[in-house]
């Protein structure tokens, strides 16, 4: 596989050492510095020239920072001739800026989709996108991998038992759907609704969960409000226990202190991003998706389709 | 001027309320704040379906960010239905990474062309390029005025006397000749060389500045490292005063203390980029392009050539 090769730039680096690992290469060298005004500075340090080059980096928070590197990196490997460029992308940021909620603002996620294209990518590998529609947001074939196989598997090895799963909205009811065929379980909605303007929103649970341990399923957990009021409601309506999972742990502001003040007993992320070091964060599990991306950088390469990781 | 709306994002707000009284209008809304994670978020508070729309921002650091809240905001000018969408670029950052000084760099320069024009952007109207080359990085027409002019303008007005107009290198000797000729003053010019690797430059001036006041002119000056050496250099060669201007003040990193403590009387500057307000800058005028950049908007918009505020 000489003419695979891996890069990182700086969102997620420990992930693609993984994934580098699991391939079995070594990390393409490059070096991805600022200038002293700030600027990125890019070059990469060996020859490129017909390769097929994965370039791993998720635009998590500093998503512009991290975007810019991505589409610096990209123009530097076009013009190194690489022949194809596939972004791997486990996190795709301004991806719920995915259309006009309200008149006169930007479509975010159709941007980027746009300057990934411009600069020059030839491909996309996406885990759970916040919309499956960003898939035709671009004009180059984009994979999309699944981290609830992934959670299911840490839930099904901890032999919970009575479980009941949770979306905490009405657009995450596929998934929830999905992880409980997996782990063979009923599912359970959360309904909010504001019974009248400016009066605080009702979260009203569809389903039974008496008794039960519930596992609160989303892709992307950021304040973690929603998924703490739901954990509470879910405690009101009977259940025993509640645990939550997501595969794409953003975790702003709050969230962190929010969780461990709640009812959840375990939180169960991915390492689309990178969790902050500094932060005290006993009830949260991170869980790799490093296999799952190596296994479909391998297919992708090998021209395999990676929609047979799906088993 | 009814169609003609000018809004600003948050890199040169200062500048761009000068444009709007100098145009005689009023700033156009909008909102332009961050979630909760970072992201930026865009909304435009007023109908500009069908208007003649100017964006006043600067690429100065913190460059990726400026740089996404402009793709941002022409994105969401765009789906508003404005007819056309100048870009008001006082200073474009990366246009150093103009071209590939070594194997596998990015032209970054160019890279943010196509982003601009993909975004939506249909002209660009800028102040003094690093490279005139940048011009042709577009697909779409680029105006490029000059602060010059006004940087002659600011010594004219001292009344200085015995001058000589310093280019800091042979790149920069157009824009020297052009002060040289408005001030009716010879020129120099410094020619840096390093007699062998691994030994420090050497700075030889070119041109005869003995007894003269020497004003040294550049386009940008980042960390004010050449300018002061040259400065030195001026004095060494028995220049008895020493003066620097430029367009851009980046002035990273060491910069202001370099300046502060050289040989240098005063900086002056234009005001392109906004200058740090906690720091102590006793020595750097700054002057404003705010009257220039209405003029050449209004012709813009009038479908005058801008060219003609050249005289
Ligand atoms: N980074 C962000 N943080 C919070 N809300 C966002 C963010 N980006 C977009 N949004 C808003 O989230 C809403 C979409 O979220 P959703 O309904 O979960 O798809 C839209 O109204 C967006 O304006
Ligand atoms: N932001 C920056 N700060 C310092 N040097 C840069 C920056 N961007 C590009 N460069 C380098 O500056 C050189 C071009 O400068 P110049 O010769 O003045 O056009 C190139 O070799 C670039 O790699």
């Amino acid at each position: 596989r000489s003419n695979l090769k891996v890069f990182t730039l700086n969102s997620n680096p420990r992930l693609a050492e993984e994934i580098v690992e699991q391939i079995g290469t070594t990390m393409g060298l490059s070096s991805v510095k600022r200038f002293s005004d700030g600027e990125v500075q890019i070059n990469i340090e060996e020859s490129i020239r017909g390769c097929d080059v994965f370039l791993v980096q998720s635009t998590s928070d500093p998503a512009n920072e991290h975007l810019m590197e991505l589409l610096i990196m990209i123009d530097a490997m076009k013009r190194a001739s690489a022949k194809t460029i596939s972004v791997v992308l486990p996190y795709y940021g301004y991806a719920r800026q995915d259309r006009k909620a309200r008149a006169r603002e930007p479509i975010t996620a159709k941007l980027i989709a746009n300057l990934l294209e411009t600069a020059g990518a030839t491909r996309i590998l996406s885990l759970d996108l916040h919309a499956t529609q960003i898939q035709g947001f671009f004009d180059i074939p984009v994979d999309q991998l699944q981290g609830e196989p992934i959670l299911s598997r840490h839930f099904n090895e901890k032999g919970l038992e009575d479980l009941v799963i949770v979306s905490p909205d009405h657009g995450g009811v596929v998934r929830a759907r999905r992880m409980a065929d997996r782990l063979k379980a009923p599912i359970a909605i959360i309904d909010k609704r504001r019974p009248r303007p400016n009066v605080s929103e009702v979260m009203n649970i569809v389903g039974d969960v008496k008794g039960k341990t519930a596992i609160i399923i989303d892709d992307i957990i950021d304040t973690a409000g929603t998924i703490t009021l739901a954990a509470d409601a879910l405690i009101e309506s009977g259940a025993n226990h509640v645990y939550a999972c997501c595969t794409h742990p953003v975790l702003s502001g709050p969230a962190i202190e929010r969780i461990e003040n709640s009812r959840i007993e375990e939180l169960v992320v991915t390492n689309s991003i990178v969790l902050p070091e500094e932060k005290n964060i006993d009830k949260v599990t991170q869980l790799s998706v490093g296999p799952l991306m190596a296994k479909a950088i391998i297919n992708v390469f090998e021209q395999t389709s990676v929609s047979r990781l799906f088993n």
